[in-house]
This record gives structure tokens, C-alpha cells and sequence, in this order.
């Protein structure tokens, strides 16, 4: 049985596992598609580098158009990272007819719109599971699992370096820097962390999620990020104290047509699915109007899993060649996005306040969240050993956005506020 | 655009939700498949009964060959449940080139394989994503998303009556007697929960999931069953003492060739996934050598949360025929069973023993254990305030089945030990 030929453009982590699947696997592969699956040729930067696989010296190239031309390579699997030069090498095998499988978020959140179009015009398919929680199959569950359904909310722990760091400063009680340092010796975090810990790969994956969840062409810069560089030891205290653990979750929603999508530390109710998912793993919280709760959890990184979603791209490619129906089963977003307002935007909220400690404070400021129509859940108020100021801690029940950013502006107004330290949403 | 006519067998809870569905999002199904979908007939038992959806009285039948025989439908939907008349009715059906979508777990777990043959012969669909775990697309996940790993584990929480029950007695110290009434007065367990508390449903569905998570022709008689009747709030106690949940856990396992497959209650350690799954709830963790750990929570029944599930396979079905590639897609079990013995099969255990309260017992019965191999991590004996005896409780490490049954057999040979009170499997 002639062999599917396949180029791989990148030899890095996830490359090196697509090989050590293909090759592996070979059998089991065979068995599903009707015939042999083949990398080709290899893409790399440099080659007379060291690997961890052991790879015929003739299918290593440093030229892209070895792939990108080559006649008989009819998948082009991207696993280098980054927008350029991976879109220019896409868009090219595109023009060429050959279909495309990537792990790239950042590229799919940015330019998947003009990427999914070019291939719909060449018939191609682009397969992009590996880019959302890596080793988890949630891209496939929200197009097919729940095509029958309407999801109205999407959360996501997306990011496995935060959630290392936030599970960490819970059970130790450490401070973040200390957590980010021993992140960073471990490999859990890069030495600039700033995409994952300032959410925005978090929010490259929520563009995703949301565009297949609520068919919208959802873009990147429609995503409210906050990172979780200011979350305190004293806050995650406080979580931990009421009930809560704080995660950094990416939260999409639809309702009647209207969108919101943020990134943002969140206290999650321990009762909560989201709530147990520790360490480096990631889930994907979905709520359906039909279906109701489900929850997706697995490794979100790492080469073997990130490779078992490439290498099952690789394999509905080569069934599709098989029964030529390439290009014909994506779902490009159909509807025009709507953003929600503030005021459309509505959660609970925990604010941790720092106030004068003498009579009548509270009433003040309970005013304060009165005048704004926002109902309180839960008052703390107790005297700081370290400060002459009292610590007012308060969960309030579900309100709008904009309410809330009144009271916080009505409070830099007052004097009997000495500092609104922390302001989280809250979830479950 | 012409209709896909569909013919539904059984208007009970799921029949009324996939009716509901099919309707109520005509509009986003027309967009994803590109043409309508319409409900043509229904097989009800009784035409003239009261109904919570409003249908057209010539849509109704009492006659299933009215559906069979129907020349323009392409589609038979049945959730009538049971396995006859479901049989003679699906392959009939199939005989007659329809496509099928059924919600029926004994049927497939029971007959699957020749439902699949005949679907096989004539280019036919048959999807069962409704018959395991209810909203959560999981038969879905272990045929595409993993279909590059190789799964070697499958644990499932299949049965939420089950699991509403054990949860309840976890939390509220009640016993299995009193909680079975109270689910059945709420109507979370049959009035003859038989299938459900004796293991018998999940072990259908485990049936389901290991032929297609290992692609090997398990049968249901494959499955050792154990139900949930002799748990006691005493074992559910100890449990939570020593930092697990019951849980009835349905296990599959893969290794080298080898299977096997079990129900039973086992204490899972409360720090993974599965523990904190509780009520009515389904998940199935699911690991592969290359992914890792994985798993998959949601509703494992209900009206809405089933028909998502079959309105899903309906799309599906729909695509197929819009590309003409019906009855290539399945993946039929390729591999002949070879079941693991005794000695194959290995787990950590707990057990508990009444014995008699002097010294020397303890030497003689840690003895019993290491005759057979099976060493220990915990032993924690304490006076029993209603009873002379002692009470002996102990955790092994993992040991083979077929150890376990000897130290068993050996106990009841020493006088020392009163009573073997409980063996439960441990996980996690």
C-alpha cells in the first residue's frame, strides 16, 4: 500500500515526539488508516545538532521549500512556534494543496481566520488540536461532541506554568516570586515568563476555544487579559480561608448573541471541577444549555502528550485523503462577534479592603455597594496585627461589571478607604 | 435543500429531549450540516398518551415498520432501550440501508459485534455515543482523539445512581439501606435497582469502552462484576479516615496482549481526578502511554444531556451522507481477546479483619502476608468498643489477585482471625 508522506517543519519538543509516535506506532497507525504513514522530510534549524532520535542524515533539511515543493508530501505538520516564518510556510503549502496540521496557538489565535479561508479555497484541511491543552482532545469535542448543543460558557485552566505557580502558593503558602524562581530552575516556567504569567497564552487558546465553541470570529484583541503577577500570598490566604482556591481561568460566555472574553485570577469554589486541577495540568470547564456541566482534563504541555494531538491530526488527514473528503468537514466561524458591555458583564467579586478602624466604617462603605446596587454575600472585617488599618474582606453576590468599577472609583473618593488591596471574580 | 428525514424508535425521556433538540436548534444543525434535519416518524407504545412535547398526530406510530420500511428515511434514531424488539428492529433497519444512531447500551454491549458486521455489509453508520456516560462525548474521544496512543487504562464513574448513592454515604455517615430509599423516592434509583447496584450497567458500558479504547472483541461475560450492596458505612469510614472515596469504579487495563476488566467498589485516593466526582456525576480517566493522564466528567444521564449526545451523532450521520462516506469511518475491534489470570492482575488493596486482641496475632497474621508475597504499607489496629475483637485494618502494596485469594483462604484457616469484614481494591 503506497505511503502518506509527511513533512514535519520543526524538530524541537513536540517534533521529537511526532516522531517517536510515528515511528512507534506505526502498526496501530497502519491499522486505522489502511496504509503507511511516512515523515519525509524534516525541517530543522541546524543540521549537524545532537537529537534524542536517531533520524537518516537525508531526511533532515534546513530549506523550508524542500517540504513546502515537495511533490509527493501531502501533510505539512508546523510544530516550530511562533507567526513568522510558520504563517508564510503555511500559507505556501496551502497554495500547494497539501493540508496542514499545527500546535501553534499563537499563530491560529492571530491569523487563523486568513489561514482557515486560504484552505477552504484549496480544499485543504487545518488541523490545529495540539494548540489548546495539548494532550487533551477538546477542540474535536466542542466542533463534534457538542455540535448538537448551544455552549453558553467556557473556562478554561490553560496555562499549566500559572497553574503550577498558583497551586504552589496555595499548599506552601509561598510568595509568588519565590514560586516563579523555583519554576523557573525546574523547566515549568521560561526565563521571560511573561506570556504565560501575564495570560496572554492563556488567552491565545480562550481566541480559540471560543471561536469553535460559539461559532464567532472571536480575535485576540477581544480578550480582557490580567496575569497573575500581583496575586499576594495573603490573597491566596484569604481564598483558601473562605472556600476558595484562585486560578487563573480563561472565561468566555454567550449569551443571546453577546460575547465576553477575559483571562484574570479567578477564586474558584472548592466544590467547583476546576477547583482540584493542580500543577501543570489544564481543563476545560463547558457548560451547555442541553448538556449542563462537563469538564476535559489532562497534561496541557509536554512532547509525548502535545505529540498525541498532532499525531491524531495527522491521522483524520490521512482518513479524509483516504476517502477524499479533504476540506470539506471545517467549521469556519459564521457569525459576526458581538461584545458584551460592562454592564452585560455580570460575576460575583471578592475585594479585600484596607479601612479606618472606627465606628460607622462599615456602615459607609456597605452604602457605598447599596448606591450601586450591588448585594453583598459576605462581610469579614478584622483588626491587621501588622497595620493600625482593619482588613475588610467582602464577597459580594453576582454584579455588573460596571457597578463594581463604580463602588472601586466611589472608594478612591472616600476617606474612610485606605486601599482596595485586591478585587477578584469570583466562580462556582 | 432537501430534508434528511429521521425515523425515532421511543418517546420516553431521551426520544422527548432529541425531539426538543431537533427543533429547538433547527437553525444552528442547518448551518452545520447544510440542510434540514426533520423528524419524520415516531414509534411510541401508546398513540393516544399525554405528552410534554407537542408533536403532529400523523408523526406517530405504534408501527415500527412504518419507520424500517420508510423509502425516505435515511436516519433510525432508536432510545427504546432493552434489547429486543431494539434488535430485530435495528437490523432491519440496517438490511435496509438506513444508518443508525442508538443511545442502547446493553444491545451494544451485548450484540455490538453483530450489529457492527451488518453495518459493515452494508456500508451503514452505527454510532453509540449515548450509551456510555450520557453527555460526555467519550467514545468520540478514545476513536479520534486518542486513535494515535495507546491506551493501557481506562477507570470510569459510568453509573450515577451508584455514585449518587456512595457519595451520600460518604458525606452523611448514613447506610446503604437508607440512602437506596431515599434515591429511589427521588427517583435516582429504580424501584428494582438491581442492574444498577449490582454493577451490571457500568459493566455494559465498560464492555463499550474497553472494545474501543483497546480495539479488541471484549464481551460482556469478560467483565467481573461486583455491586455495591455489602458496602457499609463502617468500610465507607475507614475509607475516608485514611484519605479515599468509595467508588464504584468500573477498570479496564491493557498490557503486552493482555486485558481485564472489573466493577467494583474500590477506594480511590482523594487526590486524583476521580475522587471528587460526586452525585449523580459521570467521569472516565482514561491514561495512554504517550498522553498521560486524562479525564472526562459530565452528566451520565438525564433527558437533555443523552439527546445532546444522539442529536451529535445525528450530525455526524448527516455529514457522512453529505459527503457520501457512510459506513467507512467505523472502526471494528480487530484484535482477539486474551484475558489476564489471576496472577496478571495487580492492585493495592484494603482489608479489614476482626481478630482476636492478644499478643502474638499480629506477628501471625503480618506472617499470612508475607507467605504469599503481598507486602504492606499500612497496618493500623485499634480495640473495637462493640466487640472483644480487635479491629485490623491494612493497606497492601500492589499485589496480584491471585495472592490476595490465597492470603484470603489462609485466613479463614487460623483461628486468630475472627473475620475477613471487607477487601476492597485501592486506586490512585
Amino acid at each position: 500500500m503506497k505511503p502518506i508522506k509527511v513533512g514535519l517543519m520543526g524538530l524541537g519538543t513536540v517534533g521529537t515526539g511526532v516522531v517517536r509516535i510515528v515511528e512507534g506506532h506505526q502498526e496501530d497507525l497502519q491499522r486505522q488508516v489502511g496504509c503507511p504513514i511516512l515523515i519525509e522530510k524534516i525541517l530543522v534549524q541546524n543540521l549537524g545538532k545532537s537529537r534524542s532520535v536517531t533520524i537518516a542524515e537525508e531526511k533532515l533539511t534546513e530549506n523550508p521549500w524542500e517540504i513546502i515543493e515537495h511533490p509527493e508530501i501531502d501533510v505539512v505538520v508546523e510544530v516550530m512556534g511562533g507567526i513568522e516564518p510558520a504563517k508564510t510556510y503555511i500559507l505556501a503549502a496551502l497554495e500547494r494543496g497539501k493540508h496542514i496540521v499545527t500546535a501553534n496557538k499563537d499563530l491560529m489565535a492571530i491569523h487563523g481566520p486568513e489561514i482557515l479561508a486560504k484552505a477552504a479555497e484549496k480544499s485543504c484541511d487545518v488541523l490545529y488540536e495540539a494548540s489548546v491543552a495539548g494532550g487533551v482532545p477538546i477542540l474535536r469535542t466542542l466542533v463534534e461532541g457538542f455540535s448538537s448543543d448551544r455552549i453558553t460558557k467556557i473556562m478554561g485552566i490553560v496555562n499549566g506554568t500559572t497553574n503550577y505557580i498558583l497551586s504552589k502558593m496555595s499548599r506552601e503558602g509561598a510568595s509568588y516570586d519565590e514560586v516563579l524562581k523555583e519554576a523557573q530552575q525546574l523547566g515549568y516556567a521560561e526565563a521571560d515568563p511573561t506570556s504565560d504569567v501575564g495570560g496572554f497564552d492563556a488567552a491565545y487558546k480562550m481566541t480559540i476555544l471560543a471561536r469553535l465553541g460559539f461559532h464567532v470570529n472571536v480575535s485576540f484583541k477581544d480578550v480582557q487579559v490580567k496575569g497573575i503577577t500581583e496575586v499576594t500570598k495573603e490573597d491566596i490566604g484569604y481564598s483558601n480561608a473562605l472556600g476558595y482556591e484562585m486560578k487563573l481561568l480563561g472565561i468566555a460566555e454567550s449569551q443571546d448573541g453577546y460575547i465576553s472574553l477575559s483571562v484574570e485570577p479567578t477564586m474558584v469554589r472548592k466544590t467547583h471541577p476546576l477547583a482540584s486541577v493542580n500543577g501543570v495540568f489544564n481543563a476545560i470547564y463547558v457548560y451547555g444549555e442541553a448538556v449542563g456541566e462537563t469538564m476535559f482534563y489532562g497534561p496541557g504541555a509536554g512532547e509525548m502528550p502535545t505529540a498525541t494531538s498532532v499525531v491524531a491530526d495527522i491521522v483524520a488527514v490521512v482518513k479524509n485523503l483516504k476517502l477524499g473528503v479533504n476540506g470539506r468537514r471545517s467549521t469556519m466561524a459564521s457569525k459576526e462577534i458581538r461584545l458584551k458591555s460592562e454592564e452585560q458583564i455580570a460575576s460575583k467579586y471578592f475585594i479585600l479592603l484596607h479601612v479606618e478602624d472606627h465606628a460607622g466604617v462599615l456602615a459607609q462603605i456597605t452604602q457605598v455597594f447599596a448606591k450601586y446596587e450591588v448585594s453583598l454575600e459576605s462581610v469579614i472585617q478584622q483588626p491587621n496585627p501588622h497595620n493600625p488599618k482593619a482588613e475588610l474582606v467582602i464577597i459580594t453576590h453576582s454584579a455588573s461589571k460596571s457597578s463594581m468599577n463604580q463602588v472601586l472609583r466611589h472608594f478612591e473618593q472616600i476617606g474612610v478607604v485606605d486601599k482596595v488591596k485586591s478585587v477578584y471574580r469570583v466562580e462556582g
